[in-house]
């Protein structure tokens, strides 16, 4: 079966690497010649509003999905016309807009973080008053990792605030002061069934997440979590693989943030799970029985993140696996990743130390 | 990094899928057009014995290795001329020669068949009467999956089989008759440094793999299995993956043979493993630390010949993984493998009978 995947970044790559055991074929459409999927897979240069080469994917492919959620949504319509596309154009155009997805949220009754919009610098001003500060101001669109957002701790800043970001259409966000974040990584086939991930436990910094690890043991987090996310599949008639990022705050989950695609919190899944996010994302969009979610041993993973330390340093470390993307280094770059796998979980701080050390030293 | 590949199929393939993550780069060296590693590889298409695609690809490739062992020596001394080639040339002479094999073994001190070498038909009347009936009779080189062979049950079947093999160099080999087959997949790196994969249990079935079984408990036959291991690859000064196949004869081990290279009986490692097969070989070829062959959980690995059971089926079927290798169907052929994996070795009998109903179904 043929798989056209939007967008040829790491995602792509290891949606890829997943489904060549699989029996499958891929193709992918990128506007970069040098996509790091293109190195495992045929690449579509194009323009993501590029209807011929838009049109040829859909025409090759039996399922066509994405690597991202920015797609334009002309896109996501055209793709549609001529082959079957998952997840659902619907998760796609809330993801991208946190005006809607916030208010799918609440519409869900999964609990999120109080918000207003703002489209002016009066606007603003009162938005602060009723959302209260420190609040986190955020464009409505094409946010990724702290991109687009800036915390407000006080009146003083809403000016400058306005002015690097009010070009385009706003919200102001509730600070949620969270003891932890956590993702839950859910995943539902073309017939409804749905299947959960263990819940993992992210350490983010400067916007960008560093460092996962899973299973967080935490049952009454994790059945929060497991509901909140079968509202969303159902309600979103969702088919594939979904993320949602959550605050901790008073030992009960505020939904941050979703992402309708495999997920960086969910690289794990590759050695430590019985199934990987990749394959059970591909085998939900082809109609194939989903594969086990559960864990096997505990996993942490780093984000190389510019760069990634040096290989045979991450090699010699007992239980620690490589992941390059295949991507030039660049400043704030996630170009590759490294899980730690371990049956104990006793012995992976000792080596997490190690490889935090290769990262930064 | 740049690795070349000679010979493009199934595990070629798998090296490929394995080195991605390791942030390597691939070109693979085949007659055959559709080589099935050239799905997910650059292929260059050229004969064994062409000197100008070799040396294309030597020049090219920082390393050098092989997907199967019958590569014309010429060959692989023009690779070393430009690249550095692992295995070892002396390997690949050795494993292309049941002579030049049987009598390293007995020069290690490793148990094997008694064997004598026949060029004749008178030879082989000889032959019979010193190594005894019933025997196997095999060519000397290019014999494999049971290709090449032929067992001998009495003095009245030696003319025939003299015509069906004597155009070529013969060995007329004691027939062992044992109470199972064993495999060692054993690696060592540039440095010298080794690592050995729990005891492979096979099952074969006109001359074919059908079943492997990891990890066989039987520590006194592990450990013979590893010591014999440990000698060839000293001897050989070898780097990489070795497979050496065993029979289990009055509980000890009789040597049957070896191959310089990842081995199908190895194909377990894949989910089985904390460290592919595959990967430890590219880890090995490359002068990289070698990773833990610890087993995780149990493993059963059912190969696909000439067809492949209905993925769907397969998927449906708990722990099991699904291995497509991009292969036309033909009778005879290997074109894919499903591996069964379990926490509870007890939980792996049920799966199999239904993976073994679908494949003859």
């Amino acid at each position: 079966m043929k798989v056209g995947i939007v967008g040829g970044g790491q995602l792509a790559r290891m949606l890829v690497l997943a489904g060549y055991p699989l029996g499958l074929e891929f193709r992918v459409l990128d506007p970069a010649a040098d996509a790091c999927a293109g190195q495992v897979a045929r690449l579509i240069q194009s323009h993501y509003d590029d209807e011929v080469h838009l049109a040829e994917l859909a025409a090759w492919a039996d399922v066509v999905t994405f690597d991202f959620e920015n797609v334009p949504a002309a896109a996501a319509r055209i793709l549609a016309q001529q082959s079957v596309v998952y997840p659902p154009e619907e998760a796609l155009a809330i993801a991208q807009d946190r005006l809607l997805e916030k208010t799918l949220f609440w519409e869900l009754g999964i609990p999120a973080p109080t918000f207003s919009t703002v489209d002016s610098l009066e606007e603003l001003h009162d938005a602060a008053l009723r959302v209260g500060l420190p609040a986190v101001l955020k464009t409505r669109r094409l946010g990724y990792d702290g991109k687009g957002q800036q915390v407000l701790h006080n009146a003083a800043e809403l000016e400058s605030a306005w002015e690097a970001l009010g070009a385009v259409p706003l919200i102001l966000e509730e600070f949620v002061p969270f003891e932890r974040e956590v993702s839950v990584l859910a995943v539902r086939g073309r017939g409804g069934e749905t299947a959960f991930y263990p819940l993992v436990d992210n350490q983010h910094r400067d916007g960008m997440l560093r460092l996962s690890q899973a299973p967080l043991t935490a049952p009454a987090l994790e059945q929060e979590g497991f509901d909140y996310a079968r509202r969303l599949l159902e309600r979103l008639n969702y088919v594939g693989l979904l993320a949602i990022e959550f605050f901790v705050k008073d030992g009960h989950l505020v939904v941050n943030e979703m992402a309708p695609r495999v997920h960086n919190s969910g690289h794990w899944t590759l050695e430590g799970a019985e199934t990987s996010q990749f394959e059970n994302h591909l085998r939900a969009i082809l109609g194939l029985p989903l594969g086990s979610t559960a864990a096997v041993g505990y996993s942490a993973m780093l984000n190389g993140i510019g760069d990634l330390p040096e290989r045979a340093a991450v090699l010699a470390t007992p239980g620690a696996h490589y992941h390059a993307y295949g991507k030039a280094l660049r400043p704030g770059r996630k170009v590759g990743h490294v899980t730690l796998w371990a049956t104990d979980p006793g012995s992976l701080p000792a080596g997490l130390e190690r490889l935090q050390a290769l990262t930064t030293g």
